[in-house]
C-alpha cells in the first residue's frame, strides 16, 4: 500500500517513520523543511504539497497542529481533496472539533473519498514505540480497511462510531481527566495540610471510591508513584497546554450544543492559570503546585 | 469485652447488632427510644444516657450525624467522658471535621481515656453485612487496641496516622469522588450529545486515563453498569445530600488550613443544586441529571 503522511511534527514524524518500518511505501508533506529532509533518509519520498503528495497515494493519514491546519491541508486548492483519487480512504488523526471533521467528511464524500477521525492517546512515547492508543470514528466498513494501517502505529484500535466519534471519544475522556487531576491535586494538598502521610492517602484512596488514574498512576504528589511525572519534576508527561488545548476543544463543541460544563469550565481556567504562570509545557499533573503553600513544598 | 455504643442510626444500630454477634456484651444509648427498644429485643442493655452507658464500659463507640452530636456525647454532664473509667479506649466513627476528633482527643486524654477517630465507609449495607471499611487515626498503640472490635463490624481496618487523620483520609477520598462523579457526568452527557453511544464511550473511558471508580463501578449515565444506581433510578447509593455533608467538611477543613479547593468548591454549589430541585435523598450519581437534556433523557 502506498501511503501519504502530511503533517510530521512531534506525533507525525515517527507514526511515518512506524509505517515504512511496516513496509508501506510513503510519500510525505510538511511546511518544515528540516521534517521532509529527516524522512526522506529513512527513505520516504518528498512531495511539494498536499495535493501532489495524496496523488499517488492508496491512502492518506493527516496529523496536524489544530482544526484550521486540517481544513487547509484538505481544502486549500493544492489540498489533498484536489489531487486524491476517488475511493483513497482519507484519515484525520489531529486532535480537533468533531464539527470540522464531520463538515470534512461531507466534503470528502461529494469526491467520493470516505475519511474517518483517528485522534491518538499515548503522547510522544507511544507515537514513537508504535503503541498509540487510535479512537477511531468510521462507518463499519470503513474502518475495517483502515485498521489494518493503523495497527502499524498503535497497540489499540478502537471503533468509537460513525465519522466524528473519535474526537468525541478523546475530548470526553480528557474532560474527565483533567477534571479529576485537580481533584487529586485539591485532595492531596489538603489531606498533607492537615497531617495525613501523603503515601498513607494515596493508598487508601486508591483501594477506594476515589481511585482514578490520576490518583494510582499519575498521581501528582512528589514521590508518590516513582514513574509519575511528579517523581521527576513534571517533566516527560502531557503538558498542561495540550490538556489546556483539549479542555478548549469539549467547551467548544459543548457550546455548539447548549451543554453546560460547570467543572470542565473551571478546570480549563485552572490550567490557564497554571500556563500563564509559565508552566504550560509541565506535565498537567503540576497543577498541584497551584495549591502547595511553596515553603511547605520546599 | 463489654462495649458502649451511642448512636443508633442507620449506620450504628447495625453495627452495634454485629457486635452482638461477635459475643460482645453492648451497652446501647440513643436518644430515640424506639432504636433502644430494638437493640434491647436483640440482647444489649439499654442505659439512660451516654454517661451511664459508659460507665461499665470497657470500650466505647460513638455513630452520630454531626460534630455537635459528638461533641454533646463525649463533654456535656450526662456524656461520655464524665462516666468513663480512665484507660477506656474511645473511638467515634463519625464524620466530622478533623479539628473537632483532635479537640476532644486532647480533652479525652486528660482523663486518660485515649481516642481514635475512625470514620467509614461502605454505607448501610455494608453496616449490615459486617463489610465497612474504617479509615484509623490513632497513635499505633491504640490502633493495635481497637483493631479487633473493629473488625467484628468491617472487613477492613485501615491505619492512617493520628487521631483526626481517619477523618482527613474520608473528606480527602469523597472529595475526589465528588468531583469524579460531576467529570464523568459531563463528560457522558456531552459525549451522547455529540453522537457516541454512552456504553462505547464508557468502554474508552474506563480503560484509558478518564478511568474512574465514578465511571467503570457508579456510572452515572443509565444503562451503563447494570448494577450502578443510575440504572435503578438512582435509588439505594450514597445520597448526595451526604455528600454534600462531606464537601461541607472538606470546604471547612481547608478554610482552617487556608487550603483553596477551585473544584471542591464548585462541585459543592453542584450538589447543593441537586439537594435544593428535591433530589438529595437520591443517590449523588443522580447529578448527572443536571447535565442531561429531559426531552432526549426521556
Amino acid at each position: 500500500m502506498h501511503i501519504a503522511f502530511i503533517g510530521l511534527g512531534n506525533m507525525g514524524a515517527p507514526m511515518a517513520r512506524n509505517l515504512l518500518k511496516a513496509g508501506h511505501g510513503l510519500t510525505v508533506f510538511d511546511l518544515n523543511p528540516a521534517a521532509l529532509a529527516s524522512l526522506r533518509a529513512d527513505g520516504a519520498t518528498v512531495a511539494q504539497s498536499a495535493r501532489e503528495a495524496a496523488a499517488t497515494a492508496d491512502f492518506v493519514i493527516t496529523m496536524l497542529p489544530a482544526a484550521a491546519h486540517v481544513r487547509a491541508a484538505y481544502l486549500d486548492q493544492d489540498g489533498v481533496l484536489a489531487g486524491v483519487r476517488p475511493g483513497v480512504p482519507l484519515v484525520d488523526s489531529s486532535t480537533i472539533d468533531p464539527a470540522t471533521i464531520r463538515a470534512l467528511a461531507v466534503e470528502a464524500g461529494k469526491r467520493g473519498n470516505p475519511m474517518a477521525d483517528a485522534p491518538v492517546s499515548g503522547g510522544t512515547g507511544g507515537a514513537q514505540a508504535g503503541t498509540l492508543t487510535f479512537m477511531v470514528g468510521a462507518p463499519p466498513d470503513l474502518f475495517e480497511r483502515i485498521r489494518p494501517v493503523l495497527a502499524g502505529m498503535g497497540r489499540n484500535v478502537v471503533s468509537c462510531g460513525d465519522t466524528g466519534t473519535g474526537q468525541v471519544a478523546k475530548i470526553c475522556n480528557n474532560l474527565i481527566l483533567g477534571i479529576s487531576m485537580i481533584g487529586v491535586s485539591e485532595a492531596m494538598a489538603l489531606g498533607v495540610r492537615l497531617g495525613i502521610d501523603a503515601n498513607v492517602l494515596a493508598g487508601i484512596v486508591n483501594t477506594s471510591t476515589g481511585r482514578c488514574w490520576a490518583a494510582d498512576t499519575c498521581n501528582p504528589y512528589p514521590g508518590v508513584i516513582e514513574t509519575a511525572p511528579a517523581s521527576r519534576g513534571y517533566t516527560g508527561g502531557f503538558g498542561a497546554d495540550l490538556m489546556l488545548k483539549d479542555l478548549g476543544l469539549a467547551a467548544d463543541a459543548a457550546r455548539g450544543v447548549r451543554q453546560p460544563l460547570f467543572l470542565g469550565a473551571l478546570a480549563q481556567q485552572v490550567y490557564q492559570a497554571m500556563s500563564q504562570a509559565g508552566d504550560g509545557q509541565l506535565d498537567f499533573s503540576g497543577v498541584i503546585r497551584r495549591y502547595l503553600d511553596t515553603e511547605r513544598a520546599a
